[in-house]
């Protein structure tokens, strides 16, 4: 009885080890060396080929090593029948709060007005509103969004999400459906987009949204880069529907050299490291998950195939 | 009876009105026009000429229009036995919590390093420790600090104060007095000074202190320009004993454009703005004060002359 790995390559780090320590009663083995596929139970993978998975007639869960799940749902053959589960683990969780406060903060005050005057040695006091009188809005509101709008929450910023279901979460005003779309938009001066990427979410950051934003908001995506369509960006930054955009993700990544992305004035690049997986926090939570399924008990933080998160 | 201001002349905005709305019983003068010295009471003032509240001879209380007082204390004929009020109010305090919390998150992501791998359109997915991994220390523990340490707790850094008495605050560790501050340094990644600015802290930020942090230390200065020699800071930034500097503050402002801070690549320069009085609550605070005195209560939120704060 056995666990497959396939950690992604660019951040290949000793796995192996972790699991060996952590969930000593699984065989480890790696991806290129999969031994015998009727041993394999179980599978941690970031972006697996399509039909690879297929080939474990036994497998019983497939932990997805990131939040999201996209890169598994794209599986034509993806076994039926398997619980997915994502990555919740409060490592991951910390680094989007982290990244999701600082950016907005900068936004918030003016940041890159301030680097501007800085290189032209302008010294202007401006003044800027405090977070009582800003409104944020979370385009997608599950465990990394929450969790980013309870440190915005203690820093008083005014605050509303949009999502599927409703939420009710204190000091957050929540929006939901088609139908909440476009006020939640309306309100909206910094938009953190934190979705799932799915069929229906596929494009979602494009020309029509951004001209329901507040002339001159700033964009916040952390979420995927097949969220946003990259030139309807640089066209409402070209005509000032949006002030700035700090993006983390990319249609294409590593974001690609020629990109005018890179060196947009305000546009700020970050390789994809809003939030990582640490091994130790991650490995634990699947232990815990492959033990539970070992009793005989249903894995948590499970995925809706249909729904897609 | 009458109340004469003067506001920064940089900052000039209509704080008249607002003193006429506030507070109708009190006739309120402006600075240039004070009419009969007699009938002035109460001052409410930014960085007064020296010797000039001594000619009020019926001067019941001077109100800072800052957090800090040294621009009074320093009047050597600053009249006796007149109390002096500090301003505390939520919008000052406010704004310097969202310019701490941005900043330490600035440096405690690699935002420097970040920064420059986008100018160079270098993808490298730098990996940064966890906010509770991080040490964050406060030079000076005040109102304006004991906020930005409640957000910085919500995000789970590591926190430290240092200051003239011991202060019991949830989740920082406390440090005090000549004895405290060598272990205090010793522990601090990114050191956040907002002491106030008397004789004895006149200067603290030099090469011996420097020196006594782990090397490659951050610097936020959000105190006042008199606590930084800023040679020193130049020296350590030079020889990597400290990684960068946010200075919202300097000996001399505005900051001289041949300043080698403007164009240094590990300095942010910014315009004195971290927290900015907010003219509606600064006069309610105010107001609330002259009324207490009027019905021969002490004013709130005084100043110790001998300890400078």
């Amino acid at each position: 009885m056995a666990l497959i790995i396939k950690p992604d390559l660019e951040h290949a780090r000793p796995w192996r080890e972790v699991f060996l320590e952590t969930l000593p009663e699984q065989e480890c083995r790696e991806w290129d060396r999969p031994g015998d596929p009727e041993a394999i139970e179980y599978a941690f993978v970031w972006a697996p080929p399509s039909g690879a998975l297929k080939t474990f007639p036994n497998l019983k869960c497939i932990f997805s090593i990131g939040a999201g799940v996209d890169h598994l749902l794209k599986d034509p053959d993806l076994p039926d029948g398997v619980p997915i589960v994502r990555m919740v683990e409060p490592e991951l969780t910390q680094g989007m709060t982290e990244y999701v406060t600082m950016h907005v903060l900068r936004f918030h005050r003016e940041g890159p007005a301030l680097e501007a005057q800085q290189r032209d040695r302008v010294w202007n006091e401006l003044i800027v509103p405090t977070a009582p009188s800003r409104r944020v809005g979370f385009l997608g509101f599950g465990v990394l969004a929450q969790d980013s709008a309870r440190v915005l929450n203690a820093l008083g910023f005014d605050l509303a999400c949009w999502s599927r279901t409703a939420k009710t979460v204190d000091g957050v005003q929540s929006f939901r459906g088609a139908d909440g779309l476009d006020p939640f938009l309306a309100r909206t001066e910094i938009l953190v987009c934190l979705l799932p990427l799915t069929p229906e979410t596929d494009g979602i950051l494009n020309a029509g949204l951004f001209a329901k934003l507040p002339r001159g908001a700033w964009l916040i995506n952390a979420g995927r880069g097949g969220h946003q369509i990259e030139e309807d960006i640089l066209d409402a930054l070209e005509s000032g529907q949006l002030s700035g955009a700090t993006l983390d993700v990319f249609r294409s990544e590593p974001l690609p050299k020629e990109s005018p992305f890179w060196a947009h004035p305000r546009v700020t690049v970050t390789p994809h490291i809003a939030s990582v997986t640490q091994q130790k926090s991650a490995v634990e939570q699947v232990a815990a998950n492959i033990r539970r399924i070992e009793a005989g008990e249903a894995p948590l933080n499970t995925v809706d195939r249909v729904l897609g998160y």
